[in-house]
């Protein structure tokens, strides 16, 4: 967290799951949405809850870990495990507190659960049919996560369409694949996907907040073997990807990863077995980026597939998710009315238009700060006001972020909000059927057609995505 | 003229039929649509050209004749042509220029024969059948006329509904009505319907503007008596509706008033024809305003049909109508590109809201003034920053005045507008099949029915409106 | 519950609180909402939680008790407790099984204390300074509550103006109040405002699953007498009432009713206490109707004040405040994604409007059933498709409905249906600074000025609220 | 013509320049504006009137020549003009024909003039300072058009300011530009913009129709080299070109082409004159096309900027300049009124995203037709339902193509259109300031930097535009 923000002088008091007021000397408050990370994470209790906090690069960096910053939180999440004395007392205990208030208040069905001091690791669980090679926070709430993966599937026609398509075809057939993403039940959607086409799986969580513990034991309950839960340390986290990335007669032959740390690890702690490897599926920019390096440095030994990058991402993720996102996250973690507000969106590439189609649907007052001239201009010719954020950070009720960039919103900005000003910082979300295509195109390649390096995902896939 | 405006500091050039630059000493063009009058006048080539100057009633006083004022207007308007001495010199002399403007310049097709300096009155014309009751510009422009005619009908649904459906009942046989509107296309369309069911009518216009002489032929044409061009003196005038009310053989039972002055007239230099009267249909603010006057002072005789207010008129027409209008008139008139421009309206009444969407569709900035509470409110809930009118107007692209007020925009405000602001007021327009369903039930109403007063059009007729 | 619904052919399943999938024999489900009561209602564990359920009469009436309908749920509504056993069976049941689902899963903070058995009536409980005279579900619940209360206060500025400009007048000094209403965060806002105003109160729920328990632990708490939980059975909701117009030192000169059972109560079972009355503020359309039964019934010897047709409630609770509701309520409910989606809406009164706007803005394709003739043409007009709810209902993914009719979506259209359609019904919600004002209005009025009869907010008060 | 329209059994009735109705023999007209060619050219009597009919490839092609098609239209054009006997009689005198009509029709100010019979080429005209190297239709029309240019100006902010900013530099002192382009107010404004940079012109229009006669005239008043007139034959075109290119004392080194017609003269009938050429700057699809040739074929022997796909045309011009050109355009030519109109839209690329964003927001219904999947589902998500052609063909009001393609309304779906349906075709517009820009960086460029070959504007200079 912003160092600036953790002063004597301001009081912090979480007012519900992921929502901080921030209170200053003369008592006004600021509501800081899942302390600057996205905000599409602020409601636990429902599916929309996990995106892609291992994404949250995007939020400005003061209102974040002051000392370790951008560049600093990848270094850590890259460090291997052993560095756990790393994180620093204040942070770690922040972390537990959060993982508590998490597992008392947020969790759907009976969280009672959640709440008993044992670790996972710790407990021994099975499933109804006697299988055990998974770790979650309590195997008996499969119930639950079914019906939150049932549905899900309702919403997901494309990867559905994929597997009933090429369920007989079993195109991954031998495919043996260890992921490391969020798990909510529209992973649990795609890791039942690639069951279907044959694959074998192994899964972790590549967020210690993000797991649905309800979908983790259904996908435990339906016999998958995963890695996770709400809540984990860091220690944990790292044992989570070790344990799907080692086990006994188990050779890997794909990763699927959304920001690199299965990659990582198995780049440095078993590289042997990442020669075996046949490709990467890397959904986030931050995983992206970093194979990019690893393949400028000489690396990178397999072929990647960049997904982050995708016409399906970029062109409907970023804006027709975001466009629903905005609304939701704000609803239920504030419980504000939109009709009449003054909302400043700070950047307006994909992710602030979607944004500002739905604020202004809703009836608010919306002005964007833009930096890049074309994107400046759309936004005045959409019929926006594109101002300095200084001149109406003082009358805002609403301040997003979505520039992608650090430093946006300061703790100087904060000292001039009004009382009651809501800052929250929006991101984006994942397309599973890319990366299921991607799977596939990778495993099927005849040799040689892709060399070690990162790739998009190659235009007759993209068609093939459209005809499901 | 607001004397403000005219005096010798600032330069006027007419830059378009309809459109002035006012001119700064510094060089400063503010662009007067109008000259303040309703906007959808702008342009003058098309049958969206006329649109109630009459009741032209809303514009910012100031930027009209600054002696003589609302009232005023509408006391000489109601002095009978005698009263000619009345009219102030220059006035006098503006309208002659105007006239000869669009005389010269804006008919659409060859308009040589608007120049020729021989009045209507000292013509002698004959229609092809060899009918000559009538005083039009120029009857040979009938051709041009019948094709606006025949567009203008397939704009026009309902009405041409009611002629097929009650075509065969000729409920206005025995109808003999005066009629003075403006004349244009959908007009024409309105009295060849009346005709169809069994009226019989003869017409004036009530604008001495307003007039599409095209359109005024082809109703000659067709054997209408009508009289009426555009650039009639406020004697011609008179002396139209004078032809309308009085000629041979010729009782008339039923007043169509748009603005009051065929009323007025036949009141005051024909009271015992005026006592013959079944009804009398006022379709604008103004006249309605001078029937209930009429109506307190115990001098209105006859029922008369407030269609002004039907809902009708006042959920659609000012609403959409005037969301179509704004749009049209600001393009025809500056060839303005909307996008990303800064617009001030003034006034969220219905033609307020109307004015809104559209601009707000094409991209532009709204801004609204409005002293209404429930209305800002509503302002406020739709999205739009309601502002005072010296807090924007130094930055703003257009000013719209939309508020039925006086004063709204004054030469202060225009002293401190940027070069090339925009400055126009937005009216409102007819519904001619309300007009036409009024008379059908004054005509037909049994004796008794209605008193000697005012009244709304009546439910079941309203109804009756959609069945069509 | 519709009886052509709560047939052996289908299957019911309750996925979260208030979602239910009703399944053909086919497979194919269809996801009700809320049972077809109002759909926002369907989040329980947030302040929007709350909305009229008292109010809920504009379901189809199919979809609700197939036997008993709209005017006998009000008898009953109307009955006094001594007629519980007027209560069928299979009813009760069902709803003990709703408020279990409620009490086990919906709650937001540990909700464990709503499981035992325990009826708050034989709890003793007291709140931190001693005082007991309150009767909720868990007093030990209020620190969450209060949060919820001041994030309210944040949303409702009219309010706390009212709040801080009057707070020194004690313009209510004196007053003493029965309140009958939903127990939310935003009511509790009204609930102190009025205190502060001078008042003292007594409250009860006017609803029996509608009161968060967090916030009647608050209020409790804070030393108001609450009588309310989650739950409550019909002799719990009368008892509670009753406890709130009976109890010792306690001569009540006023009420605040949603609904009109407090109202009932008191005229039916404590007369003379009624005469006493200084006058009734009612905010439900069920509840005003039935003052102007009882007034044309000669029976209402009190003046009364109909809040809920003031223009503050029809202009905008109505249309903005469902803007907002139906994205929220959708969202929580089903996760669904608006994009893209077909919805058809029944209604296009100012709820249905107020729908419209919200779904365009978020991308879905909207159809329209309307039967009114100007609404229809107000929705052709804004650009939605008016159709038959028969020629859309095989292709929609969403039907609202917001039409106050009954019958509106039947079963015969649930079977036309696709998979997995979303059925829900819209409602409206309160303005609670309109009742303080009409509460304040109604004790200071002179002698005299208001008879025993049902007036609407005077025009002044009106004023006031937009002068805060 | 499309031959299956030039049939006997439909009758063509002109109702306003560039309006024509289709006559079926039961009556049933299609409104079918510009004969198909871009709509926004219908209203000839006003600034907005020209913009590309040379890059008018995107017509359904059954609806233009049928006979010629595509390809040979473009070979037409690039034939000399010693092709005049090339040319089927029917066209030349449909040609003909409707250069009569605009000329008798369509001219703003008094058009007379147009009417004689005179060709400019043989007429004397000199402007007031005695200067006559120019050939327009009436150099006294100059003060009319000057306002024209004046008011372009207003709404040119980007233009004035590179012209205020580099005026002093004078970056083209020297260039001598040889210009073919359409020749309206927005064009004069460049014209005039490079002379102030330093450079000397002659200019010819690239198209017969679109020029405005009083703006040649104000920039022939000007002193400018200017030849073009509305009405041209196609050996009055390429005359025009010639004397723009070939003058006593006159080596251009530089050519501003839209349509590439004065390239390919020069490259044909003054090869050496062409290897002098500095650089080539083409602003129309089918020109950049040409050029791309040339360049395969080895034949360009200089470099060319491609301006028709720099950022600021396709991300701008076709979206927000057409946004407001389907709204004006439509009308102007049909005085349609919009609110409710069904339309449907081939085509959702950027034009066809921006005429949809006008018309939803004046009320229409749309729907979409599309075969590319990203741009159908794009339209889905945007709340647009996306359809086969013939599912709605039958029931639209209008029907707009944008699609670029061959055969999208054929005579096969006007059969089924309903009568009064609006047929018109969207195009596109120029950036006359990327034009500038690509001027003088190709005209100061160093010697080698640009080789013999086609680029896309630097983007420095893309950066400089928006700083300007």
């Amino acid at each position: 967290m912003d160092n600036s923000l953790r002063t004597p002088d301001l009081t912090w008091e979480k007012v519900r799951s992921q929502v901080d007021h921030v209170i200053w000397p003369d008592g006004k408050r600021i509501i800081l949405l899942a302390e600057g990370r996205l905000v599409n994470l602020s409601c636990s209790s429902l599916p929309s809850f996990v995106v892609s906090i291992t994404a949250a690069t995007q939020m400005p960096e003061k209102l974040r870990d002051g000392m370790t910053g951008y560049k600093d939180r990848n270094r850590r999440r890259f460090s291997l495990p052993t560095a756990a004395r790393y994180m620093d007392k204040s942070q770690d205990s922040r972390r537990s507190s959060i993982a508590s208030v998490c597992s008392t208040s947020s969790s759907y069905t009976g969280s009672s659960s959640d709440d008993d001091d044992v670790s996972p690791r710790e407990k021994i669980q099975k499933n109804s049919k006697g299988f055990s090679d998974f770790c979650v926070r309590n195997i008996n709430q499969h119930a639950f996560g079914r019906r939150e993966i049932e549905i899900a599937e309702q919403e997901m026609p494309g990867i559905m369409a994929l597997r009933s398509r090429a369920g007989d075809d079993k195109p991954l057939k031998g495919a043996k694949i260890v992921g490391c993403t969020h798990i909510n039940a529209q992973t649990a959607v795609l890791i039942e996907t690639l069951a279907e086409l044959g694959a074998q799986v192994r899964w972790a969580a590549c967020n210690i907040y993000s797991t649905q513990n309800e979908v983790a034991a259904a996908l435990a309950e339906a016999g998958f073997p995963i890695f996770s839960w709400r809540g984990e340390t860091e220690e944990d986290f790292w044992w989570c990807i070790d344990k799907c990335v080692n086990a006994e007669n188990w050779q890997p032959n794909m990763i699927l990863d959304d920001g690199g740390d299965a990659t990582h690890l198995m780049l440095k702690k078993y590289p042997a077995m990442f020669k075996m490897i046949k490709g990467i599926v890397e959904e986030s920019v931050t995983g992206v980026h970093r194979l990019y390096q690893l393949s400028k440095a000489g690396k990178l030994t397999v072929p990647a597939m960049n997904v982050n990058d995708s016409v399906t991402k970029t062109k409907f993720d970023n804006l027709y998710s975001c466009r629903e996102s905005i609304i939701d996250s704000l609803k239920r973690s504030t419980d504000i009315m939109f009709g009449g507000k003054q909302v400043v969106l700070c950047g307006y590439g994909e992710v602030g238009k979607g944004c500002c189609q739905a604020l202004k649907g809703l009836g608010c007052v919306v002005y964007i700060t833009e930096i890049d001239p074309i994107c400046a201009l759309q936004a005045c010719m959409d019929g926006f006001r594109v101002v300095k954020l200084n001149e109406v950070i003082r009358n805002v009720d609403i301040v997003v972020s979505a520039t992608g960039n650090k430093n946006v919103v300061t703790r100087e900005h904060m000292d001039k909000m009004k009382n009651g000003c809501v800052v929250c910082n929006m991101g984006h979300s994942n397309t599973e059927i890319d990366v299921a295509l991607a799977l596939i195109e990778l495993f099927n390649a005849p040799h040689g057609r892709y060399k070690s390096d990162v790739y998009l995902l190659p235009k007759k896939m993209g068609m093939c995505l459209f005809r499901l």
